[in-house]
Order: structure tokens, then sequence, then C-alpha cells
């Protein structure tokens, strides 16, 4: 995992620039939680495209830690751009009263994780603008996101970064130390933390995860290098299980070309 | 596009079949409109499925015609399955008051696609089940429905039948004539119809999508054929900047094996 932050630094800067140049638009709206991978995502993108065209919200819930969204707060600051609160509580709510008992904090998290997105992608609507992601790669492999929630993007330049690399990236980019020293939690509840609900430890699924999906290490070489059995498979059956999440809808397919299967063919469309 | 509606409808029900055993659940869950690519997609699951796994729901806005109400109804009664009414106005309005303007119909519209799918996909969790899509292959085609909204769902039936093969394979499995016959609409604000809204027919724009897509005429062959050439043009123009809406948000690839571009392999994953 050995990779020049120099260099990674100017691939998704450019990545950013022309992704966005592409489709015509040259504004970006992010979600700033707080964490270090929506901080990382947002001073890529004022790298790219400067901080008038980067615009932030804020999207609590009013349950949310004050230290989340003082933290995304610091970020903006630090990064020079305007950062816009918007409670999301009157519609979360709203959609919670729909049922005459509480729905669990499992899904009323998805919920919330899927209200956000309504609203970033509405305003994106109005800023002319892409909805930048935020999941990384280690988020992605194990499924530990909403789907079309936190998972929902049109350009995501920090997906294919193990969580040790965003920490890497941000430190290097010079993100506020607290906000990269923090337990990293997506706040649906309180005292909630990402590698308490995991069960380990980014440090140490990463690691197995480069082994495992980068270097494409089987079971028996994972052993071998000292990784734990029962660690491995659990890791193994979470990638599998969260598979659906990294896909399009299935379509059945009944034709010659068939949306998301076959069609489209650059050679054919000129793209 | 000949195709023996009795082998279609076999096809599509051992999809829907065989897509949700795969997943360990044994329910669907639908979004029911009053259109027919909803009750054509209600009808296969309730094929594949049995009435007692098939969830159906109509989530109207204040504003949302009593018509597309009763021909859901009628839909649900018709397939003999439990269909329940959610309002969405309370959380919707609950988001308008985010602004302190109205955001206007097109974007008012995408917040309200969006969140019917937030509301299916939690009542999806809350049954065990599968979202069914019913967005056709006219529609995936020309980009007409919502990223992340009507456009989200797990598993697909009628993505790869063109609009006119929904309604021939709706009429060929005694769904109500009424809801075959009527004018389709996304039913965003009042007097809407699609063909309206689009500028074309769908029996027009069928034709011609066939010969692009099924058959790759190019534009020449077209024109041979007697397409008219500014519909060729448009039909093309929409199909390409729509073509986001065809894909998962774009990751940066800085890596060996990246989430939705290289990872992954079934061979590797057993899957």
């Amino acid at each position: 995992m050995n990779v020049s932050y120099q260099i990674l630094k100017e691939v998704l800067v450019n990545f950013l620039k022309e992704e966005t140049e592409k489709t015509g638009l040259n504004n970006l709206v992010i979600g700033l939680s707080g964490g270090v991978d929506s901080a990382l995502s947002a001073a890529l993108a004022v790298e790219a495209l400067g901080k008038d065209h980067v615009f932030a919200y804020c999207l609590p819930y009013k349950t949310s830690s004050s230290k989340s969204l003082e933290d995304a707060k610091k970020v903006a600051g630090f990064l020079g751009i305007n950062c816009e609160v918007i409670d999301i509580s009157p519609y979360a709510v709203a959609y919670l009263n729909v049922f005459d008992h509480y729905i669990g904090n499992v899904r009323f998290g998805n919920v919330c994780a899927r209200m956000r997105m309504v609203t970033l992608f509405d305003l994106s609507a109005a800023h002319g603008a892409l909805v930048l992601g935020t999941s990384n790669k280690t988020e992605l492999l194990l499924g530990y996101g909403t789907w079309y929630g936190d998972m929902a993007s049109a350009l995501n330049p920090v997906g294919d970064l193990y969580k040790t690399q965003v920490w890497g990236l941000a430190e290097y980019m010079g993100i506020p130390k607290e906000v990269i020293e923090k337990h990293p939690t997506a706040d649906l509840w309180q005292d909630q933390t990402d590698e308490g609900e995991l069960g380990f430890s980014y440090r140490d699924v990463d690691k197995l995860l480069f082994e495992m999906i980068d270097k494409r290490k089987n079971k028996k070489e994972l052993i071998r290098m000292g990784f734990d059995e029962k660690f491995i498979d659990e890791v193994t059956r979470r990638i599998k299980a969260n598979q659906f999440k990294r896909c399009l809808p299935v379509v059945a397919k009944v034709s010659d070309r068939t949306v998301g299967v076959d069609f489209r063919y650059s050679r054919d469309w000129g793209l």
C-alpha cells in the first residue's frame, strides 16, 4: 500500500477536474459529516475546482453529536468554503410518524442516510453541480454504508482508498488533526463507532483487504501470512454478502442489448 | 420485437424466483403508481412468489391524481394482494419547508420520487424483502426517470422491455384495460403526460430505439429506413446525456482492484 501522497493527490485532483468538465458542469456539492472521508473529498474538490465551486452542507439530525457539526465547520473553515447547515429532523421525523412505533436504530439510520442523499441531490440541481461521494474502499468492500444513501454519488474521489490511506492523504493535505484522529463514526446513534460496530479495527482490516483484494491472495496464503482464520472468514462473508450494494439494479435480460449488461459500447456511442 | 408473451412471462417469472432465492429472502416490495409498468412488475412478482410474498404500497403526494390511486387499488384488487397507502406529503412538505421559496416542479418531482425510494427501501427492511424496479427499457434509455429515485431498485423484471412490450405483456396477463389504455404519466404535476413531456409517442420512439439499440443501425441506415433525422438526433442526444443514470458512481481508480471497475471476479469469489 506504499503510495506517494503527492502523486495520489495529483491523480485525484485531476480526476475531479476532468470528470466534472466532461459533464459540462463546474460545481460540486458535498455533505460534510465532520469525519475524515468527507473532509478529504472536499479538500480534493477545492484543489480541483476552487473554493467558489464547492458547496458544502452539514446535514445533522437532532440527536447527531454536536462535536460532529463542530468538526464539519472546522473543516469548512480550514478549506475556506461556505457551509450551510440543514437540519434533516423535520422530514426525518415526519417520516417516522408514518409508523405507530419506533422502527429501530438500523432502519432509522438508513432512512437518515437516504434523506441526506435526497437533500444533496436536490441541492446539486439547484447549483448545477455533481454530488461528490465520500465512501472509501474499506467501507465499499465491507458494505459499511447505506445503499442509495451515503453510497450514492455522481463522482467519488476516495472510493479506491482504504481508510488508512484516507488518513494518510488527509494528513498530507493538512486536514485538522482532531478530524483525523477521532474515532470514525457514522453518528447514527449515540456513542456509535465504526470499529465498535464492525468488531475490528480499520488498521487490521485494511491490511487483510489489501492482501485479499489487491494482491488476490487466497485463504491458505493469508493464513500462512499470519492472518487469523476467523477474521478472514468474517471479512470474506461481509464482502460477499454486500456485493449487491456495489452493483446496479439487476435487470432481467431478454433482448440483444440490455441496459446495465451489454449496452453501451463506447465505439457505437462515441463517448 | 416479435416475442411470444408466454415465453417472455415464463422467463421473467423465473428471473424473479431465482434472483430472490439467491439472496435468501422470499418477499418483494413494490410501489404501485396506478400505471402499467408497476402493475406488470407486481403481476410477475405474484406469479413468481405468490400473493402472500408481495407487499404493495401506494405512495401518493397530496396533489397526485385520485385516478392514479384508484387504478393502483384496482391493480392490487385484480392481483389479490394487500396494498397499503402511505401519503408522502408530510415528509415531502417538511423537506420543501427547508427553503423559503418553491423549488420548482422538476426539483420537487425528483424529491418526491426519491422520498418514495426512501419509503420502499425502508419497508423492504421491515419485510425482509427486495425492492422491485418498474423502469422499462424505453425510460432507462431515454433517462426518463429519477436517478436514485424510481430508477433505484434491487431487481427489475421489466427493464429490458420497451414500453410497447410492457403494454403487450400486461394485456396478455390480463391487467385491467383502463390501466393499460390510459396516457402514461409520472403524475408529478397536474395533467402531466410522459408523451407530452418527451415530445413524441412511445410507439414511435420504441420503433426507433429497437433499430438503434438492439439492431445497432447507424444514422444513415435509420434515415434510409424512413426515420426522421431530427427525431434520430434528439433521441441520440437523450440517450447520451443520460448515460450517467445507468451507471454506478464513478470512482477514481488508483489501485489494482477497484470497486465498480475490476473488482469482483466471480472465479475468485465463488458467486
